[in-house]
């Protein structure tokens, strides 16, 4: 990984420990590939791409794991949510990509999964994709509809390479800008121990959020301190997708409550959810899967006791690694020059370090 | 039982078979008390009660059942179901009265579990207390507030006898009003098997809600031909409280489901949820008991799996139960005379039953 | 429209008027279009098509329509819910097709809306599409992606023309099976009054769900008594997409209580809504149009007064048309034969006709 | 008001001007009253009270406000919500209190309507009232129900003389812990230009929630670093109930989008929203007012354009004044010893400023 990300200057977020990578794919199982697109196509500027998240390496279609979303709010066009909701379950990769790429990419993992599966729409039921978007028009040609099917299949071949995750500008972070600086794709990842046992809690955000001045880091205004910019044209507005996932055993109702303390991460970092932002939390837990036929009548799933403190903790994880991992697409995205010339510096680590440290 | 409840004419309402007793109550574990307050006084008409169901006999707040509730139409002041809605489960009597007499029955029911679990509210945690309600002033000094706390006690020791169910004007029934005949309290149950095993799925209703004309029995719109009475002053509104009991093991999204399912019956029976009205829901299964202090660090939880028929026979029982009761509630409840002289008076079943077997 | 419809038969569905056309469109400035895919391409059995419902004939990017969404029961995929849950509105025309189509579709309403409105996208914000969907593998090639992007610009150009919504197996119910019979597109209005000043309210639905014995028309159990006829394969799951229009002023909050009460029209036909069903209802009310760019800060809402008669007349509005138009659905669609030389037939109308009539 | 104030120490919470008094009551028509019921009755500890605050100072019965509600985490028992979600309007004093009050609290602002108003329950509807609480049992002998009804009736007179509002250990608040020191009752306002009109946006917090290491003040984390007090017993569970008021005019889907920001005020202050909090906020618009009988059949409501930035100003003013609100419940409260000798100190505020002036 990126030798810029924010721990290595020394900086602790939270208490929790991280785990090993402080990624998302410190959670055994998941994998993440990313597909970037950065060309000067036929005078179009393409600066986007596509981001494939997989819970688990086999099919997903087969063997679900029990999920839940939660929308801070609701201006995005992210799909797949309402059966999310009604049957607690994601059964495809969920991908991320700009906010008009949605149906290509969609259309791209339904012929993937068609292809690992015969039975999909066939002698079997259909499939629910889950795909977020950000708006990546600053810098992308996004009405040229670049983005193609064949992106979303090699993105999630990407992922089951399971290689470390990129971060910064690539993938469906290409495009995207964050408080005014160059966002994109982030990760970290917590630690949460279960009597002897410890378990992995994940994080990969799309950033693509905020005006300059609101940037908090570790609670430091930093953002009023960094010098002026003309972010003229700039909307404060813009989106985040959260994904987050754990090994521990959770259901879909538990796993919504997971998913709703991701908002304290992001309010850590200066946001307030400005009115034309699509932030949306999707929350998976590969240790509760839900095969598509079960063998008997009833499925046992496992769930952690929420009276103890393990689902506190749990909290504290995703809100902590959420803000990381903000931080971490920030700290490793690089200067960007897209469509019309616009020029999205990257974040000036060196100086924010200098603030932080003081 | 009443010898005048609907399946007593001999016609069957939909397809499964009932359970033993056609009732809440053949739900292993499931009773039902009532206090009826039918009185003159000061005064003052009392035409009211309370009606208390026990999801299990032990002590709820230790062993919770796993719920979940269903907002058909929320003009209504039911109490809790923010606290079942997060966490899943039920871990009181579930209580019925009229809409005033909430706050009484709360607090009646509080001081109850309180006395039966002395660490309620000191060294434990504070409880959730369900308590649904209809609004009966038409024939009830509701106003008056005639309901005390103690007699929301009295209800839950009378289910603790595990009496037969009574139907009509009882309990909180008392002084409610359906399709503009005397209405309140009904009950019907299903069975559904799984494998080779039977499960119990009960409904008890308290019915408080349409307009005469509306009345559809087994599809038959019976109301448009039931002799004309005056109903002068009578709303179209009013509610309806549905609770749903099974023994199958689900989950509270799955139990959600199963509650979404009882505006089915409902709607068979003519209504279509007018403004005014708190229609709803609340679906427990004693067959997931959460304990108040797990012994381990996860819990298991059974659920039926989807993919098969059962969810939807459980769909199908719901909607059937619920028609059933409604059904029931209208054919045991009696004549009224109520506040102001007002009278409402019971359906004329001989001459429903009639136009039904034409 | 058919001559096959319903209400030729002199069988009137509730109590309240129909509009003029007895249809979705008579909600003044609403028209339909359809796109219906029906050949044997290349040894694939193509059954499908798209639909497209325009709330009005102007820019809706620039004049969105109130809206609100119902989920009865969300094992769907329709797209687009997310942002009308949160702002209220509707900014695209509202497209039906079949479950894999959704990217397709989605993608060339996009294209189209783009080539309406140059700043899309561009120096203005992103745009909300709602695609509703059935799953249609019983006749189609589903996996075979059949619907393209310009098939979903052809349904709304054909929507333009404003011409006569053609019912059964058209558009995107060309593949549809409702009850076991061929169902599809179906449409019916009904008349709500204010004052003495008429309003309209219609519906439109995509029907696709249900096992033959227990199709109920008016109340009457048909399914039982029609020839029994061989359904294996076919799963009784399946789903309605059902799309409420009106010119009554309602807030997006009034027209989320409008969209719940469609569950009363389809249980009336015998639906439970069973567990493999995408049963998703969008309301709209083109008499509150929500501009892009307000005039001024405050914007003027109109909004139907909720304690008098008037909301409570739409509800049963809802109701009957959503009864109406399953029942038109399946009177006017036509037997088909599709994948696997699956032969759907038509629904027997004389043998149900005469059954009603006596 | 208390010279203890935050802000009082020259520490500015956000960006945006405060109104004159920095107080949920600079909405014109607020106000708010405060029982506070401290005493020793029969060996009984007693630290408790009830809060009212009125949305305008006229019949909320005859003249409703546009309110939504928004569950941050639903382990509560708050009241009312069902109705202010189905029907977006608020009809009567918001009530705070202790979590085993909320009977009495309800009963008696039952009782104080039905005096002002005679229609409520006997010719006209029923009316719902909406009941906030924190439990404090730490400090106060919660079981021993010590809040009558006419507590609540003397808080809403209270209210009625519209004096300053007293924050900390007053009220509800009485016996309320938050982050390890004495919290309860705190306010805080910002001021929305619109064009030239100033509006109001105020909230009052009752704060009982935290573990005292977590506790963050403008982005510092103090709670690290005040001395160790042992914590025993307390948990770090706890709620918060946020009230939201505001003169401008929106409807209550805007309502709901300005109660969901109120969380980003809570994250600030170190909260992750910890598994037994009830964390519930109620939003309410003086600015939007719905007749109970509307003159004619449509109304007609304002809401604010929500493409500019005045709503967006509104999500970062409910930020900040619940960030500042829960700041001055610490900063105003008392050292208060209760239940089993406990004691709770206050904030050591000198100390504090100290780390923050640093």
């Amino acid at each position: 990984m990126s030798s810029n990300r924010f721990r290595h200057y020394g900086l602790p977020v939270g208490k929790l420990p991280t785990g090993p990578s402080n990624s998302i794919t410190d959670v055994p199982g998941v994998t993440v590939g990313h597909v970037t697109l950065h060309s000067n196509d036929q005078d179009k500027c393409i600066r986007t791409g596509v981001t494939a998240i997989l819970p688990h390496q086999g099919n997903l279609f087969r063997q679900k794991v029990a999920a839940a979303a939660h929308v801070i709010n609701g201006f995005g066009k992210t799909t797949g949510l309402v059966q999310v909701h009604e049957l607690g379950c994601i059964e495809s990769p969920i991908m991320l990509t700009n906010t008009f790429a949605v149906p290509a990419v969609t259309e791209g993992t339904l012929q993937y999964m068609m292809e690992l599966d015969a039975g999909i729409g066939d002698w079997d039921g259909s499939i629910n994709v889950v795909t977020g978007e950000c708006n990546d028009k600053v810098l992308n040609d996004m009405r040229g509809l670049h983005v193609r099917p064949e992106h979303a299949v090699e993105a999630i071949h990407k992922a089951l390479q399971g290689e470390v995750v990129e971060e910064g500008s690539v993938g469906a972070g290409t495009g995207m800008v964050c408080y005014g600086w160059k966002g994109g794709i982030g990760t970290s990842s917590r630690m949460v121990e279960v009597g002897d046992q410890p378990y992995h809690l994940g994080v990969l955000v799309l950033s693509n959020f905020g005006a300059g001045e609101d940037l908090t880091i570790l609670g430091r205004p930093v953002g009023k301190f960094l010098k002026k910019r003309e972010e003229e044209g700039h909307s404060q507005d813009g989106s985040i997708i959260i994904v987050v996932g754990t090994d521990l055993p959770m259901d879909s109702r538990q796993l919504q409550r997971i998913a709703k303390r991701a908002v304290f991460g992001l309010g850590r970092t200066g946001s307030v959810a400005n009115h034309g932002s699509g932030d949306i939390v999707i929350a998976f837990s590969n240790g509760n899967r839900i095969p598509h036929t079960p063998e008997s009548s009833f499925i046992t799933m496992q769930a952690v006791r929420e009276d103890g403190p393990v689902i506190s903790a749990c909290f504290r994880a995703v809100a902590e690694a959420t803000e990381e991992a903000i931080y971490n697409s920030l700290f490793t995205a690089q200067k960007t020059i897209g469509r019309n010339g616009t020029l999205i510096p990257a974040l000036p680590v060196n100086e924010v370090v200098a603030m932080l440290r003081k």
